[in-house]
C-alpha cells in the first residue's frame, strides 16, 4: 500500500488542518509559502474557516461530513487538546489510506496512544509541536515566521515507523525550524511543565501581583517587559495545558518556589556571598539558551 | 553665580562620567552622538578609562588627583550605589561653582539627601536614572540605544531646585527616552523592587530552578527565552542593589510568592474557573505595558 506522505514531496500532497487559530492559521500559512499543492481547512467556528479561505491560507473548506478529508495526504490537528481524540472518532472513516497525522498539542499524555488505537492499520500518528507561539490567540495573531528558528519537539511511541519520524523531521526544517528534538510522552509533558508552562505562570504572576498598578507601565524596562511578555494568554487554551499536565506543572511551581526562598533567605541574612552565588550559577545557564 | 547647565545648549557643556561600565559607557556614547563640547570619563580600572580613550569614547581621564573636574559643568557618577558618596567626598573640592551632578543609581535610599548634605551652595544634584539596562555588564555591553523609549526617572528632594528638574527632563529627551517620570526616594525604590528587582529574581530562579540541564535548551520557546532574559547579570552590582533595598525587595518577593500559591491552589484543585481568571486579569495588565 503506497503511503503519499513517504512517496511524494511537500509540493505534492493536499494538507488538512484541523483547528485555524493561532498555530493552525501559522501552519497555513508557512504551507501556502511551501506550494503544497491543496490545502483544506475547518475550524470550530465556521466562520474562521470562511476567513481562511476568503484570504486564500486555505484552498477549501473541510466539510461538515468531513467527506474532503479523503483527499487529505496529511492532517494537522491543532485544536486544544481535548478535541483531538474527538476529532478523530467522528472522521476516522473518511482518512484515505496511508495518510499521516500529526498534532501540535503542547501536553501529551495518553492522548497519542488513544489515537494511534483509533487509527485504521494503514494510517499513521506521530505527534509533536513546534517550541513556537506568540502573545494572544487566534488567527488574526498567526503567522508563517512563529517556525523561524524554533525548535520542533517530535513525540514518537514504539508504534511510530521510522519513515514517519523522518518525515517529521523533514517537515519541521521545510517550516523553518532550527532543529527537531526526539522525546517520549512522559518526558515531554515532565520537561514541558518547566520549560513553557512554568514561563506562562510566572510571567502572569508578576503582572497579577498586589504591587501592580496604573503608573507601573511608566517605571517598566526591559527586564520587566521581557518577564512579563507571554503574561497575556489565551485562558481557555492553557487552562487546558495545565490541567492536562497538573502533576507536573505543580512539581514544577514547588521546584521554583524552592528558587525564591533561597533568594528571600540570602536577602533576609544580607548574604552578599549566598546572592552572589545564585547570579553566578545562572549567568551561565541563560547563556547556553541562544 | 552663572549655572552653565542653565545657560548653556548641551553642545556646549562639559561632562564628566565618573564610572564607564554597561551605563556609564552608554552615556557617553549617547553624549557623543549629541556632540556635547568634551567628555571626561573615569572608571575604577585605569584601563577601561584608556579604552574608551583609545576608541574616542572620552576626550580626557579624569585626573588622579581629580584636578580637570573642575571642567565639568554636569557630572554623571553611573558607579555602584555604595560608591557615590565616596566619590563626592573625595572630589567636592574639585568640583566648579554651578555644577550639577547626577547619578544612575537603581536604588535611592538616603543617598540624594547625604549627597545634597555634602555639596557646596553653588552646586546641585538631582537623582534619577534611566530605565534602560541590557543583560550582561561592563563597557563591551555600552550601548547608546539603550535609552531609546526608555522610561527615565527622576527622583527630586525637597531640595531641588525647579531648573535642575527640569533640565534632567530636557537631557533624558535628548538622550532619546520616551518620557520622564518623578517620584520621591521612597516610592522610588518601593517601586524598583516591584518592576526592577523582582523580575531580575524572577529570571534568575527560573533558570537556576533544579528542573534545567543541558537540554533545556531544546525545549524552550519565546516564553522561557523571553521570561530568562534578564538572568545573565552582574552579580556585584545587583548584591548592591538587592542589599540596598532589603526590605522592600522581601516585600515584593512575598506579594509575588502569593500569586504562585494562587496558581498552585489553582490548578491542585482542578479549578477550572480559577485559572482562567487568573489569566483574565493577567491579560489586559500586560498590554497597558508597551
Amino acid at each position: 500500500m503506497i503511503k503519499q506522505y513517504q512517496e511524494k514531496p511537500l509540493r505534492d500532497l493536499t494538507f488538512a488542518i484541523v483547528g485555524l487559530g493561532l498555530i493552525g492559521g501559522s501552519y497555513a500559512k508557512a504551507l501556502r509559502n511551501l506550494k503544497v499543492r491543496k490545502i483544506l481547512g475547518m475550524d470550530i467556528s465556521h466562520g474562521i474557516a470562511r476567513a481562511c479561505l476568503n484570504a486564500n491560507m486555505i484552498d477549501e473548506v473541510i466539510e461538515a461530513d468531513g467527506s474532503n478529508l479523503k483527499e487529505a495526504d496529511v492532517i494537522i490537528c491543532s485544536v486544544y487538546p481535548e478535541a483531538i481524540v474527538g476529532f478523530v472518532r467522528q472522521n476516522v472513516q473518511n482518512f484515505a489510506e496511508g495518510m499521516l497525522m500529526t498534532d501540535a498539542t503542547g501536553v501529551k499524555g495518553t492522548m497519542p496512544h488513544d489515537i494511534q488505537a483509533l487509527l485504521p492499520e494503514s494510517c499513521e500518528f506521530i505527534s509533536g509541536h513546534p517550541m513556537a507561539g506568540r502573545q494572544g490567540s487566534g488567527l488574526g495573531m498567526s503567522d508563517a515566521a512563529i517556525f523561524n528558528n524554533s525548535n520542533y519537539i517530535i513525540v514518537p511511541t514504539e508504534k511510530n515507523s521510522p519513515e514517519a519520524v523522518r518525515w517529521l523531521e523533514e517537515f519541521a526544517k521545510a517550516l523553518g525550524c532550527a532543529r527537531s528534538v526526539k522525546v517520549s510522552t512522559e518526558d515531554h509533558d515532565k520537561i514541558i511543565a518547566y520549560t513553557s508552562d512554568l514561563p506562562h505562570i510566572t510571567a502572569v504572576a508578576l503582572v497579577n501581583s498586589a504591587s501592580y498598578n496604573e503608573n507601573t507601565q511608566y517605571f517598566i524596562a526591559g527586564g520587566f517587559r521581557d518577564a512579563t511578555r507571554v503574561a497575556d494568554i489565551n485562558p481557555d487554551l492553557w487552562s487546558d495545558l495545565f490541567l492536562s499536565n497538573r502533576a507536573n506543572v505543580i512539581a514544577e511551581i514547588e521546584n521554583y518556589q524552592k528558587q525564591l526562598e533561597r533568594w528571600k533567605k540570602a536577602i533576609e541574612n544580607n548574604d552578599r556571598e549566598a546572592l552572589k552565588e545564585i547570579m553566578r550559577e545562572a549567568g551561565p545557564r541563560r547563556r547556553q539558551l541562544y
